[in-house]
């Protein structure tokens, strides 16, 4: 019931955690578990200062991406989202309102994917904490095995504009606000998702650690290669000034960018689309027979990482 | 779809979220979320230094104390667990063995109530957080709402133990061992509550917070009135010392007890037991018309409040 997981330090923890869980686990290493009944569920945790600073954004965004970053995870399965709860760790003089703000938020989040809290834990501790569990329901659950060679590599919306907020928030700078709305309340593709596995999707992965990283774990769990060319690639109009500033290809700070949320997912050869429930959906690359990914920018081929809480 | 919640600092936090969350959010307040198919799920966070220290029990034990916590919810509704899902939060530094024994104490936990891991989340942060998300089913789910004047109040196990431990632990003192058995690994009651359910209970809670809070709450939920004598409660065998050493009677510290997970039921009149599902169950007191908890020691009505971690 394991998935196989791709590269970095993240994972091999989680291979250590894997091996000590023995029989004690399963089915981990997807974006959400497979229960009875169609049932999906994950869980999503965010810590403050890791994955958000307070100065950055205010509360009701935090609780928000935190939601929205869990059911993303709903997304990439193709499942229709229901049900979530909030475990929240908040300092204990933390304001009752600061609290309302957070999971207003998050149930805005929630709601914007015709999901509802069901449910949530509150307690003290020194940092504050968001633990989002997610649960929805799956006609036809898509994993991230199942990719077959000839099949097309499909990206939904933008890719790098919440890098582009992030870096300049780590700088200092104000962002551009296109890339902060990306970064503060990005959108879980739940319908899009639910309407690639109904168009046949045969593996799907959400963005949230950067497309190469994600396409490398959806290629490990499908025993295949991907190719992706970087020119295809859709880039946030934001990322253009950031890039220029770090001196790297657009199309290579795109695919670095964590955290846009987006769906990519291996498509029949058939499948043809511009736009996927009201969003845009692009072709970037083809699934081949081998392993790894190979990241084509300017008649160049390069690895590309992706981003690791570990690294 | 919202139940009436006890008393206390953190239920008004709670009340001021559940204000602020409106249609957002649905049936807060019992043990678990229902969800359509007789799913239930909770979720429950256990924070170092708010929940346990490291100093006092392995890195196995906080993750079996964090798991049964989270999985005595669903016995407290009376469902079958089935999966858990763990979020841990740990130092970026944290060596990979001890994250391991900890998801293998939560996997330990889960498995002696027929549950696995399916999922989690595994991330850095400063302290260490676990936030478990259990999910079951229940064929005759029990709530908080609906015990009726006459019915008995029964405990299953025994209760104070715990609270014995950590008198002990914050005091630097070495804990009975059968008290810090009762801490470090406490059993989630999860097929009592199952037998409980089946034998017609008509409310139930589980005892994390301690037995004459949790009534309170129960009895709001319910809108009626508990009493309690004292001298029938179930104490375990490592409170008489440490009660006398705080000058408390043994059954006020028992039923000012935390984590003792054990089960309170209301049950019909007619219900008579001393044993369920292998465990000993003990009849505490009775449901009267009214409100609140009064609670008889040696000829004296007190009230005794609870642990609360914003208090």
């Amino acid at each position: 019931m394991t998935t196989p997981l791709g590269p970095g330090p993240e994972f091999d923890r989680i291979r250590i955690i894997e091996r000590a869980l023995g029989s004690l686990a399963s089915g981990l290493g997807d974006d959400c578990a497979f229960l009875p009944g169609g049932w999906c569920a994950s869980t999503d945790v965010s810590v403050e200062d890791v994955h958000f600073r307070r100065g950055w954004i205010d509360p009701e965004a935090i609780g928000w991406r935190a939601a929205s970053g869990a059911l993303s995870d709903l997304a990439a399965v193709g499942a229709r989202a229901e049900s979530v709860l909030v475990g929240l760790v908040a300092p204990a003089d933390e304001p009752a309102e600061a609290l309302a703000a957070m999971m207003r938020g998050a149930g805005e989040a929630a709601a914007s994917v015709g999901a509802r809290i069901v449910g949530g834990d509150l307690t003290a501790g020194r940092e504050l904490v968001l633990a989002v569990t997610v649960m929805g329901r799956a006609v036809h659950p898509v994993r991230r095995a199942g990719a077959r060679p000839g099949d097309g590599i499909w990206v939904t919306g933008m890719l790098g504009g919440a890098r582009a907020a992030l870096l300049a928030l780590l700088d200092g700078r104000p962002p551009d606000p296109r890339a902060l709305g990306r970064f503060a309340r990005p959108m879980a593709r739940v319908a899009q998702g639910e309407a690639l596995a109904a168009a046949g999707a045969r593996a799907m992965i959400d963005v949230s650690d950067g497309l190469a990283g994600e396409l490398g774990h959806l290629a490990a769990a499908s025993a295949v290669g991907v190719e992706v060319d970087g020119g295809l690639l859709p880039v946030h109009s934001s990322v253009f000034a950031e890039a220029a500033r770090i001196g790297e290809p657009p199309a290579v700070f795109a695919a670095r960018g964590g955290e846009d949320y987006e769906l990519v997912a291996a498509m029949p050869p058939d499948y043809s689309a511009t736009e996927v429930a009201g969003v845009p959906i692009t072709k970037v690359g083809v699934v081949v027979a081998g392993t790894g990914v190979r990241f084509r920018v300017g008649g160049r081929v390069t690895v590309v990482g992706g981003f690791n809480h570990f690294a």
